[in-house]
């Protein structure tokens, strides 16, 4: 093939109207709606659990601290960024989950990008859940090691993989709680299979920390796993705790081995003192009110119960986070906009955001919703329901 | 090759600290050194070029935002993400910078990872200046273009390898000011090469914006590029701006293409609201003092200067970064260290973050420096320069 040259500068970019085009064409386009800082919506949509965004400790700690320590980290981890603060915030996050140590990064995307990368290598074979989340599929695809995509939820499968594997080190990589239809991996058997065959096991608990377990302490910590030898927690800062960011729990020697190895935490500014902060607040606020995540866990499952009743074909949540089937992306879409339009706001996934390529309306449950919103929020639902999407 | 089996769980994670023997051994171990809220220490070594980190105003900014919108965002820019803030910002900046659109990321490592997968692919032949940060160079690995990783700096390296691609589409990338030494890419050289090749070129003005060109508005502004429309740029919000996050401005449609399709976009919770705003404000304290960057250029041309009477080998900085070559990495670890003791804070870049392998001193300079400031910390550095360091 020969190069194309000589372009006029304003043709470099065509290609990317014909690719809009065609996901046009397919119902996959998507726009950004900004909101305004007070919105009458009822939110479905957001990953804010707990109700702890908005919380006056946690956002009274980020502006205090945002005033202390300044409004950006200064640097990388290594060089300037590393506060007090940061070390105070691993230091509860590991002794809350009963992990050795803890490890913050800016963002968990970056979290599971360094731990996927970092923990494996040429010299390593993966094998994951087909369905974990985008970030650790990009840390296996930069990990340079024999990656294996086994089918979701499948113990066989990763036993399996594991055992065909041609290098001699491996790393599983699942999810605890999978993020669209909030269902749960088989974490005590993935742990036991990874026994067996020398693997380590790389658990991403995003969606179950501050949510399950014994005070919101995640699946992890409740499958007994959290202080295991061969097993890597990954979290995030922005969901459950309401803030920004990211983070590794595990083994101490793992957690050094990201400190000097992992690129997107060496090569990244560190995470807002403000965001710190925040984090390390609702770390407190979760431990002085063990009751919240269970609210939030019976909430999706009365949401989930009663869209059943309903007639949607929904998920049974195994934590916050239920989702409900829609015949096509377009009426995701449309159903999405109608929920809204009634002061409903729901999220609308499609591809590539849905792994078996199913568009759905996902509904996470916060800890602070009441009866009434959970009734109200499915009396919407199911009256702008599309044509197909009852059973 | 047979895969190990049956291993006690303990010796699972036993090759890294193999790993971190080998990393002792070549004096390349890393560990975290969190700082207090308040230091004696100059610093030299954080990239808050125009001293914006603490300054009242985006500290304030930042507070009262987490107060006003929440500690963070609750969710991805496509689903709760984005708000009103994040809209205003991107406006900001694009005009700022005199460019169509901006879109802000979580961080510039994020917008880098989004930019480079998301304007090249498997259609696309990728040519990197081999210096580029860890960010591009990852985003490379990810895009499943043809990579070519050409000579620093070198133009004719560049039109070689588009002028022998394999592939319809090219994308270039380059820093403009490239991190470690401070030194300058020949963008507008660069960028008609690009159009004599039919090529987009990318340019990370990471450490370029808020510190070059008319009122800080960076390196690509300078060149007259930034309403080209094959160009696009990439920047940080935590360097100059004193903040967190990253952005990539350009060509509309170029854009709304990374809102679609940008993994590091899509699938990373937005930008907490506190760092958004004190970007935002940091933009506008820039705008309001258009002679901030030149003080950060200067001290650190005096630096420079300064150093090389001493007789030590520093880059001529182009921004507000330059370098001292130190003889090796353990001698650049203990001065470094030699140079804290006496109350000088500088970076110690050793392998991996040195793409030529020769450990160094980073310096950076910031415009609240003082020519005191400047020759007390030549004073310390030249002082403590191990043998070897002096030419």
């Amino acid at each position: 093939m020969t190069a194309s040259s000589s372009l006029p500068p304003e043709t470099v970019f065509d290609w990317l109207d014909t690719e809009a085009a065609k996901r046009a064409e397919a119902g996959l386009t998507r726009r950004l709606r900004p909101r305004p800082a007070q919105q009458d919506e009822l939110d479905l949509a957001g990953n804010d659990y707990l109700g702890l965004a908005r919380d006056k400790r946690v956002a009274g700690a980020a502006a205090a601290a945002a005033l202390r320590w300044g409004a950006g980290s200064t640097g990388s981890r290594l060089v300037t960024g590393s506060t007090e603060l940061h070390a105070e915030l691993e230091h509860e996050l590991a002794r809350f989950c009963g992990a050795q140590a803890a490890l913050v990064f800016s963002s968990g995307f970056a979290a599971n990008l360094g731990a996927v990368t970092a923990l494996s290598g040429a010299e390593s074979a993966i094998v994951s859940d087909k369905y974990v989340h985008a970030s650790l599929i990009e840390g296996c695809r930069l990990s340079r090691a024999d990656v294996a995509a086994v089918a979701h939820a499948t113990p066989d499968a990763v036993r399996h993989a594991l055992s065909t594997r041609r290098k001699p080190r491996a790393l599983v990589v699942t999810e605890s709680v999978f993020s669209v239809d909030g269902d749960l991996a088989p974490i005590e058997e993935l742990a036991g299979i990874c026994r067996e065959h020398g693997a380590a096991l790389l658990i991403d608990d995003a969606h179950g920390f501050g949510v399950l377990g014994e005070g919101g302490r995640g699946a992890v910590h409740t499958a007994g796993l959290s202080a295991a030898p061969d097993v890597v927690t990954t979290l995030t800062l922005s969901k459950a705790l309401g803030a920004q960011g990211g983070a590794v729990v595990g083994p101490r020697r793992v957690i050094r081995h990201l400190v000097e190895t992992a690129r997107s935490f060496i090569f990244d500014t560190a995470l807002a003192p403000a965001s710190a902060a925040a984090a390390l607040t609702a770390l407190s606020v979760l431990k002085s009110e063990p009751g919240l995540p269970e609210k939030a866990t019976n909430h999706a499952v009365d949401l989930s119960m009663q869209l059943k009743a309903a007639g949607l074909h929904t998920t049974l949540p195994e934590a916050a986070v239920t989702s409900v089937r829609a015949p096509s992306p377009e009426a995701a879409v449309s159903w999405a906009e109608a929920c809204a339009e009634h002061g409903i706001r729901v999220a609308c996934f499609r591809p590539p955001s849905v792994p078996d390529g199913v568009s759905r309306l996902r509904l996470t449950a916060r800890a602070d919703l009441t009866e009434s919103d959970v009734e109200r929020a499915v009396k919407v639902i199911a009256e702008t329901a599309p044509p197909g999407a009852t059973a």
